[in-house]
């Protein structure tokens, strides 16, 4: 089974956005034992989308577009498949209707131009809309080919990530394993790790990347994820699930003796388990709030929380002391350099008072572009407090200022969750 | 003058790496007049990467083939190039020797496989190497038109991004402009607006653009961007940039008498204009200082806004009170419901107070999953206290979660920017 990939739009050619969205179908692709051995990017005209899709056709069993789908005079996409499925575009009038109904929901006037989306190429399927108002499409498509007629698959989608993947997962992925009709499936499990490098990951598996070389199933992949975590993935395949959890139960147990301690979190599949996450689930089996104090992280660490549904039973909120004086008035720290392990911990206490919190985190540091206090760009002081005890600690962390703020809010969490454990 | 990119490595297929490197090209080549309208990725595999030379060099005038120069079996770029040259690969004894001398310098063995960056098609120029061990080539290709041969050129860099780019701009900039022999340059401005639908701009510029269309340059693309705000572009093409200037004047003045209203920032080269340091800039001007209170967002205002240098100017800090209670302890907002302007009000007035700030700018609301003391998912209120006066509004937003949480964040900032200026 072989999927290419066709990515719409003229902003990726002039490069005022990079094209993640095929690098991330064509993993997905590829996990679930599916080629996708070309990917183009063209830009916004009918008679070149028309003529890459052809192409692209000729060696592909289905492609998947990508963008062009909106409701402006730039969006071609539909009157592309339209063209190479040699047949017109109608309205859906459900399709319309769920976009009325969306701007209406939202005490909106709906601009005509919206219904554009709702027109539908003759003999396409819908991939009804969830997230945003335009649907995909699912196309049979029927080509010349040497022996005469073959059949072919086009699917659509819109250009949003997060729209995107959702009708992939939903709609895409199915359909193609379907069609496959692939004998073994492909399981993934990620294990999250922070607190060690790469390089320094990979030398301690050595041993246990060489014997995967040997027996090649399952496979081992790190993915470094910024503020995620870095990921180790293991890779299995097998004729079915069970069997591809049984090695992966296996070799997941090989790679926690190595590296165990760096491990937060694991993932098969269902939500990714992120470092606040496994934080949360943590305080809550313990039955503790927390209250935050921030000041280089300008609120990062609580907005990060936050972005957990639930997290209300634990987070009673943070205060975001970016000036001295609020660091002062508000949270009681004491004349001196704000950014020292002193402050971090009187940081910590007044969140916990000011907060009604059980546990106190508190960060303090230097994101540049210029040091402070003497301290240089990369500084994180960290205060921590919880019902029977408390603890500093200082890290210099790498990168600019967005990297190091984004790896305190991780390294600190880390540093709770390693007390809570 | 026409010049596409095609992109070697099959980690780029499977995701493992994203190609922003022909995004970058593309950039480049658009800023010195030069069209990239097909840009494509293709494994590691001769016969593959040769037909896809082929096909890009029937309409382009030029090739860039990015990656597999380097010295292992499955770098296979230059045996392509050798094929479509229909040429074969020989020695080239100067480029074995700085290879060598390279290897010398670090005191290090020089591997054997490091002898095959040296092998040139014959017929090909070297783009000498001054960061890594491969050179870059330009190969003169000719091809069979519809009126007899054509000449074509094929450039060939690595993949690694700071060779390719010196590369690029040291040898293959050059090398195009003089062969296209172009007088003019590109040079794009882009509006950054809120508060209306990309539909809703299209539709409101349905003159601006029908115009646009017959005169055909400059030429105008929306760009969604989520918290970034909805990108208007226009992209002028004249003799000198003075002269693109001139376009560009005229056509943003013909786009902000339809849409001026929603435009915050406005962008040509430089540094971003983002919501958050377009409200810093007007606070400052007026010597105010900026006070928050947050609930549904967590945190996320802040974050943003602490994520511009110099912000602590400005920024005083934020109340985070995402549990009820804290909002009433901490902010004085009076017993009721949590997400309703009286509560959001109560919480800017309680933000100036705590943080000392000029300015109090206060959100509660309803990301979801569920909804909350009977508003639905999406709500969001906002409250706004400024040292002569004080306003509430009350919007509804699309999306999940995160999607929520971060129009929440740009939605609010715009209402502060519209009440400064």
């Amino acid at each position: 089974m072989r999927c290419d990939v066709l990515a719409v739009g003229t902003e990726l050619l002039l490069g005022q956005i990079i094209d993640s969205n095929s690098a991330w179908m064509g993993e997905q692709l590829a996990a679930h034992g599916i080629d996708s051995l070309l990917q183009v990017k063209v830009g916004d005209n009918v008679g070149r989308i028309v003529a890459q899709l052809e192409r692209l056709l000729v060696d592909a069993d289905a492609v998947i577009i990508c963008g062009g789908l909106g409701p402006t005079h730039d969006d071609l996409t539909r009157d592309a498949i339209a063209a190479v499925m040699d047949t017109r575009l109608e309205p859906d009038e459900a399709v319309a209707e769920v976009i009325r109904e969306m701007f209406a929901s939202r005490g909106r006037r709906m601009p005509d131009n919206n219904l554009r989306q709702a027109m539908v190429p003759v003999g396409a399927r819908i991939i009804p809309q969830t997230r945003g108002t335009a649907p995909g499409l699912i196309c049979p498509v029927t080509i010349d080919g040497p022996e005469g007629p073959e059949e072919r698959i086009v699917f659509a989608v819109p250009g949003v990530p997060h729209e995107m993947r959702d009708m992939f997962e939903r709609a895409i992925l199915p359909e193609l394993q379907l069609r496959s009709g692939e004998p073994w499936v492909i399981a993934s499990r990620t294990l999250r790790t922070w607190g060690e490098s790469e390089s320094g990951l990979n030398e301690r598996l050595d041993a246990v990347i060489a014997e995967l070389d040997d027996v090649g199933n399952p496979t081992l992949a790190f993915l470094a994820s910024g503020w995620e975590g870095l990921k180790v993935r293991l890779t299995a395949k097998a004729t079915d699930l069970r069997a591809c959890d049984v090695l992966l139960d296996e070799w997941e147990q090989r790679v926690r003796n190595e590296v165990g301690d760096v491990v937060f979190g694991v993932e098969q599949g269902g939500d990714p388990v992120t470092m606040e996450s496994v934080v949360l689930d943590l305080l809550r089996s313990r039955g503790w709030s927390l209250g935050l104090a921030e000041s280089v992280t300008g609120g990062l660490v609580g907005a990060r929380i936050t972005g957990v549904p639930g997290a209300s039973e634990v987070f009673r909120g943070s205060i975001v002391s970016y000036a001295t004086e609020v660091k002062q008035s508000v949270l009681d720290v004491p004349p001196g350099p704000v950014v020292s392990e002193a402050a971090a911990l009187a940081m910590a206490h007044g969140a916990r008072r000011v907060l009604a919190a059980d546990v106190g985190l508190a960060l303090t540091g230097v994101a540049g572009p210029t040091e402070q206090d003497g301290q240089p760009v990369g500084t994180l002081c960290i205060g921590l407090v919880w019902p029977d005890g408390e603890l500093t600690q200082t890290v210099r962390l790498p990168g600019q200022r967005e990297q190091m703020r984004q790896f305190s809010v991780i390294t600190s969490l880390d540093l709770l969750r390693r007390t809570l454990a």
